[in-house]
C-alpha cells in the first residue's frame, strides 16, 4: 500500500502515515504506520517461539512501510545515493509471537528527524502487546560518510509535521 | 572450548572464563568470554556491510561460549527444563563489520545473576571496537513460567564471583 | 487468506488451492496456491540482490498457504504430533530478486501425497520468471521417526484430487 | 587460515586444499577442504533442528575457506569486479543437526571450473553423515552479465587439478 500523499487529489486528505487517532487538539503530530505480517516457520527456534533477533527485520519492514506511505520510499533515498544505517536499537520483550501468528509492525516517528531518524515500535498480536523497540538512523553517502538528509525529505517531513 | 574449571587439578587455575586483567585489587570480579568469527557472506546485506540484526546470533555466539566455559552450558540448562529467553537489549553500532571480516566477540557477567542475567558484549577487529550491546534474561521453565535459576547454576556462580 | 473448502456452503464452489487454469480436459488435477511477500532489506546481501538461500524461507510461506487453502493448516499437524521436514531439496535461480520487489510466490502439489509430499515453487516479478524450485517432505511424529499421514490429511487430498 | 599454496617455499608441499586422501594412483585430482561450525540458537526452528535453508550459508562458508585455502580468496575475486552467483543448488537431508553441535563442512571441486564452478558438500557430526548438497555458480561481472573467470584463476586451477 504505497501513497505518496502529495499526489492526493487537492491535497486535502490527511496522508495514511499521519496518526489520526493521536489528534486530540493537545497531541503532537505523530507519524505512524502499521504492517501485517505472519510469523514465518524460519523466524522461530527450538524454544518454539520467534528468536528475539528476528524481529529487527519486522521492524525495517514497519520503517519501509512509514517511510513508503509518507511519499519517500526507502529504496528512491538508496537509489539517490543515501543509506540510513542502524547506529542504535533496543528491544523489550513481553511476550513471545508464535508460528504462524498474525501481527501487526506499529512504527511511530515522533520528532521530526534532522541528522538523526528515531522510530519507536510496537508488536502487536491483536490488542496483545508482545514487543516495543526503537531504532536510531544517520544519513551517510555512498562512501559511509555522515551528511545532512536530502532537501525533499527534509520538505515532506516538514510538511508533515506541520499538520498537527 | 569446552572448559568446567572446578575439574581443573586442585582447583587452582583461575577458570578461562575470569578475567584475568580486571584483577587489580580493588577491581570486582567479572566473567569474560572471546569468540572469534569470521563474517558470511549471508550476513551482509545490500548496504554492503552486516546487516544490523545479524549481530544478535553472534552476541548469542559469545554467551554460549561463556556459560560453557564457565561450565554451565546452555544445552545442558535446556536439557534441565530452563530456558533463558531475552527480555531485553541493546545494540550501539560504531563501524560496520564487513564480509570475511575476522571479528572477536568479547561477552561479559559482570554481576552474580539473581533472578535476571545481564551481560555485556563487544564485537571487534582486532582492537577497533565496532559494536556495543547488552541483553538481559529470565530463566523460565517448560510452560514460560519466570523460575528461579538451578541450584547447581547459583553455586558456580557464587563460586566464581567469590575468586575476586 | 485462510479458507477451509469443506466450509463451503453445499461444498459447490472449487477450493482456491484448485488451479482452475489448468482445466482442459486432458489436464491432471493440479493444487495451486499463490503468495505475495515484499523483498526485506534483510533478505539482500552485498551482491545488491536476495541472497540465494532467503528463498527458501519464501517456499516455505508458499506451502503454508498451500496447506491452509486446503483447510490442512501445517500448525495443526503439528498441534497433531506430526512434523513435515524437508528431505530433499533444489533450486534454479534464473533472475535475481530485488529490495522491495513484490513477489509472487506460486506453491503447486501436482501428485497426491502417499508417504511424501512433493512441492514446486517459482517465484515472479510479475510474469517475470524469477526462480524456481522444489521441496520434497517426509512426515515424521514427535520422536522423529517416519509416519503414515494422519488420515484427515489423506482423506482431504483424495477429495481435492478427486475433482479433476 | 588463509593460504596461498603457490606462496610455499619451493612450492613443493600441496597445498591444503588438495585432497590427499583421493591420492590413489587411478584417481581424479580433487580439491577438498573442511571448515568446523558449531549450531547457533538461532539457526534452530521449533522443530528442535536446524532449519533447512539454514545449511545454505554453510555451504557458503565450506566454498569461502576452499577458495582462499586456493589461493583464491572470494573477496579479493570481488574486489575484481566478479561475482559468483548461485545459478542452481540442490540438498538431501539425511539426519538433523542440533543446537551445539560440532560439524564439518567439507566441500569439493571435482572438476576444474570453466564458465562454470560446480561445488559439492557434505555436511558431518562426526563421522555421521547429516547433509549432502551442490551449489553451481556462473561468472558475473558488476553489471551482472555472464563473463569468463578471471585469467588468475583459470591459471591457479590448472595449476591445481595438474597436480593429479
Amino acid at each position: 500500500p504505497v501513497s505518496a500523499p502529495s499526489a492526493a487529489p487537492g491535497g486535502i486528505r490527511p496522508p495514511p502515515c499521519l496518526d489520526n487517532r493521536a489528534r486530540s487538539p493537545q497531541a503532537d503530530a505523530m507519524i505512524e504506520s502499521r504492517t501485517q505480517i505472519t510469523v514465518r516457520y524460519a523466524e522461530t527456534d527450538m524454544m518454539g517461539v520467534v528468536y528475539h533477533g528476528n524481529y529487527l527485520p519486522w521492524f525495517e519492514v514497519g520503517r519501509t512501510t512509514l517511510l513508503k506511505e509518507c511519499g519517500l520510499p526507502y529504496k528512491e533515498l538508496e537509489a539517490q545515493g543515501y543509506h540510513l544505517p542502524v547506529i542504535e536499537l533496543g528491544t523489550k520483550f513481553i511476550k513471545p509471537a508464535l508460528y504462524d501468528d498474525n501481527l501487526t509492525i506499529i512504527t511511530r516517528l515522533k520528532e521530526r528527524p534532522a541528522l538523526r531518524i528515531h522510530l519507536d515500535y510496537e508488536v502487536r498480536r491483536g490488542e496483545e502487546l508482545l514487543v516495543t523497540g526503537f531504532t536510531t538512523h544517520v544519513f551517510i553517502n555512498k562512501t559511509g560518510e555522515p551528511v545532512r538528509p536530502p532537501a525533499y525529505l527534509t520538505e515532506r517531513m516538514k510538511e508533515l509535521f506541520a499538520r498537527k
